[in-house]
């Protein structure tokens, strides 16, 4: 880990100031380019903005998408012992090894979209502790699972996924969620991965729990993800900077993965701008944690899965289009009579 | 066209009656295997119920997408010479040639989506009659059209998407959804590929005029695709009717698409059964179209384009719905604790 540019949350914020924007200069080829390709103006909505904010982070008025990354995070909580998930915390690991053999929603998606996949499990076998009684985590714990997220960037991937897995971790991102955005705990706090009614309140206890713990997270993106956090989403929020270094366009994905994007957003402003929402997830409060990030996502379908799966659904929309930007005949190469 | 199982407008009619129901058994099958995939219950929400439906239309518990085909279909109007669009009539020609030559946005689609790609003019030289004067076209002229979408659908293909291209088809569309579902022609009208508001007005107008003009239309799904169609239109018509004789689901497109699929539902309830909407177009009547056949958009990201290209992007979510549901482990066979 030592050519990871940060060992403390000091460097890491200091590192987030500095980090490139997108290329205007691509911008504005690209938005020239899409003004004169053989459709009516606007007529394709949405895609066209794509891919001229997939353009300018990639610096080139006619990019290509050729190498979509996923990687996925796998971490364990110390309040999953306080029974906030469906699921037994064993079903982590379990589902670990589901990735790995190529088993799992997220492996179907990247096979669909050609996506490159991999996996980190991140010291499955030490939970983080409980944060109802302090921090999740130490600042070096924190720092290993931003710098496991920051170095699992490929240099050459031109378009990033960052999945979770984690047992316990849909408390984890409403607590900070509700740190960072303030608001009641019980509008935060959602069914996951299917509790019943008794665990919703639940859930809402154990996050008030941990913001009167843990005073120190209450505004301050980088506090919330150590003391709030897991380390999966700690290295998502790694990744996400990772790939911000290298002009890599980001997709992000549900509740979870936005709560982790969302503490690089209240750290810096602007730290999104290279990122996109994927989708809006079925988990309730989805919808008003991208308003607060100022995101509005590409699907709705009702995923409420994780693991990436919704963003690497998203993929396809991106591939569209800039396939569409980058690969259509303008007006005069095609000898079609403009409006 | 002598194979083609209908010769005027009445056998058309008889054959919708008798089309193939999906098959339950693979339905079952289909929502069992979802119930055992190593998920959460539900937590791909919609890509469960799209999967489960692309089963039962298949026939197959656990279906694959290898050959998704996409015909476009091109024709002229004789109201485009009142200038109801932004774009002169030579335009559709110049169109067709453009998907020849790999050069339009569905041609980037299909690349994308890996589908393939089949595109028919028909008889662009003989615009239909101006509907403001009488019907558009003779019964044998709309069977032409049908018989020709009706033959265009391969028979190896596993989902269809059906485009169009036709210079005043927004209009033609606008008139076939007034004659079926009522209200004012004010409403049905929209943009196309761009109109002034004195170009709305007029398609309002023109409208109002075709619907004066055949009687016949209002309220009979054969009828107003004779009458206010035009020959891409009725393809589309006999390319969608064509894929449920040979259990091959469809994805619908826009605004114009979705006209020309509702003169089916209109002459035969369910006969759209085998068909998901693929996306919600920003002409601005195209909700309420869908409403009137009861689809709920796959995708809404401003596309207003036609071609196909809206239904092209949403094969990526048909592919990723089946993937996963396909391609997933069980909990059985991956070892995960269930819930």
């Amino acid at each position: 880990m030592s050519d990871t540019p940060f060992n403390t949350l000091a460097e890491f914020q200091d590192l987030l100031e500095i980090q490139p924007q997108e290329n205007r200069d691509a911008c504005q080829a690209a938005s020239a380019r899409n003004g004169q390709l053989t459709k009516p103006p606007s007529a394709l909505g949405r895609l066209e903005d794509l891919a001229i904010w997939y353009a300018g982070w990639r610096g080139v008025a006619a990019p290509k998408i050729k190498s979509p990354q996923v990687v996925v995070f796998a971490g364990n909580h110390g309040i999953a012992a306080q029974g906030v998930s469906a699921f037994p915390p064993e079903v982590t690991g379990q589902m670990v090894l589901n990735f790995q053999h190529g088993g799992a929603a997220i492996n179907q998606m990247c096979k669909t979209f050609g996506a490159d996949l991999s996996v980190h499990g991140l010291d499955l076998d030490h939970p983080t502790d409980d944060f109802t009684k302090g921090p999740a985590m130490s600042e070096s714990s924190v720092i290993a699972a931003l710098q496991t997220g920051w170095n699992a960037v490929d240099d050459d991937a031109d378009l990033l996924v960052a999945g979770e897995m984690g047992i316990g971790n849909t408390t984890s991102a409403a607590a900070i969620a509700c740190a960072l955005f303030g608001g009641k705990a019980d509008n935060w706090v959602g069914r996951g991965t299917g509790v019943t009614d008794e665990g919703l309140a639940l859930k809402a206890h154990v996050v008030n729990q941990g913001l009167a713990a843990n005073p120190t997270a209450a505004g301050n993106g980088l506090e919330a993800l150590r003391c709030l956090g897991g380390r999966e989403l700690a290295a998502i929020a790694g990744a996400i900077a990772s790939a911000r270094a290298k002009s890599i366009p980001v997709i992000l994905d549900g509740f979870i993965c936005t709560a982790a994007a969302a503490c690089l957003a209240v750290a810096r402003d602007g730290a999104l701008d290279h990122a996109v929402a994927g989708h809006l997830s079925a988990e309730g409060a989805h919808g008003v944690l991208l308003k607060n990030i100022g995101k509005q996502p590409l699907l709705s379908l009702g995923l409420r899965l994780g693991e990436g799966s919704g963003a690497a659904l998203a993929i396809g929309i991106l591939q569209g289009a800039v396939a569409c930007h980058s690969g259509m005949a303008t007006f005069a190469e095609a000898g079609v009579t403009d409006a």
